[in-house]
């Protein structure tokens, strides 16, 4: 809640380092043609993403959600993996009136559960892979029409440009995060996940 | 301020994107060699960082930063530019009790003006330079021992071991922001900085 008598310029609250723990409920890759991808036993990670994955990289070029670039522009790729939560798809189901969404449909690299509001992580929250890997949060993962009408098709629902739409509105912000690889390493189905979430503060400058 | 009537998962206040203004009030590049660095009159950034610079490359080793790895594991490197405000140094020195600190001292790259409490920007915000490059803010520079001597030794402190600890605690969220080069580019001396706060809330999962 918005403090009204809050000075400009004054010290916001800051709320300290938290650490949490969760688990690798699923694991999955994407050939490199295909966004979709497929439930794997684990991943070797590197400073490029998943080898030979359809989001790897080093870098990437811009699209719709740089519109402040030339779309095709090579910018540095913080969007290497795509990681969801069981219990945020079950809820943006529930809301399209589907049973469920699986998170092949949505191209998500790692099923994570044990951390409430996943998506709501911070940018800069490390999760430690017990096999090695570190991936660092770059944001939360706006849903597009493109992933909806994956999901429509998928779900097999009637009316599936209404389903695209439907899915973009009720998956803002439950639509699961993107990371990069801050240190290579594997990541293996059903292992322990420790997550550092920094420092917290709001900038009102 | 806190709201102690909050309900757990209910959802955060969400602070919207905000656009800012600001100007390249100096610009400092270190030979490979060497932390402290020099006035220049533009930078060419890459995807490496500042090419040749001490700080540059993709990746680069940990340090006391990151106690959870051994010394010397290969990470990603998102510290490839160091960014400090005038306002922001002008109060550690006063704080100090030294005439003044410059911004070569600390081995920053970029002094940026024009942003009220610049420290406190937030992780993902974008900084995009007229002259082509963007910069993407990673987090807040904790100010350490190593630049607390260079300091106390440039401002000719009496006791330098003392300064060197004043240093550290009064550059605690006043010692700028390290960056990572989005997009390569030019970044010269004197020039506008469009910049793009992304939208803030706080994770209380």
């Amino acid at each position: 809640m918005l403090d009204l008598f809050e000075t400009p310029n004054a010290e916001p609250e800051i709320v300290p380092v938290r650490k949490l723990a969760a688990r690798v409920a699923g694991v999955y890759a994407a050939p490199s043609d295909h966004f979709e991808t497929r439930a794997v036993d684990a991943l070797a990670v590197g400073f490029e993403g998943i080898a030979g994955d359809y989001h790897a990289g080093v870098t990437r070029r811009s699209g719709g959600r740089e519109p402040w670039y030339p779309r095709g522009t090579e910018i540095r790729n913080e969007r290497q993996l795509s990681l969801v939560a069981p219990d945020e798809l079950a809820q943006v189901a529930q809301t399209m009136g589907i049973a469920e969404i699986k998170p092949e449909w949505m191209g998500a690299n790692l099923l994570i559960e044990g951390l409430p509001r996943f998506s709501l992580l911070p940018s800069g929250t490390l999760l430690f892979f017990k096999s090695g890997a570190t991936l660092k949060i770059d944001a939360l993962n706006n849903p597009c029409r493109q992933t909806g009408r994956l999901v429509a098709e998928q779900a097999r629902m009637a009316d599936q440009p209404a389903g695209a739409l439907a899915f973009v509105k009720a998956a803002k912000r439950l639509r699961g995060l993107v990371a990069w690889v801050e240190k290579p390493g594997l990541i293996r189905q059903g292992e322990e996940i420790s997550v550092r979430v920094p420092e917290q503060w709001i900038y009102r400058g």
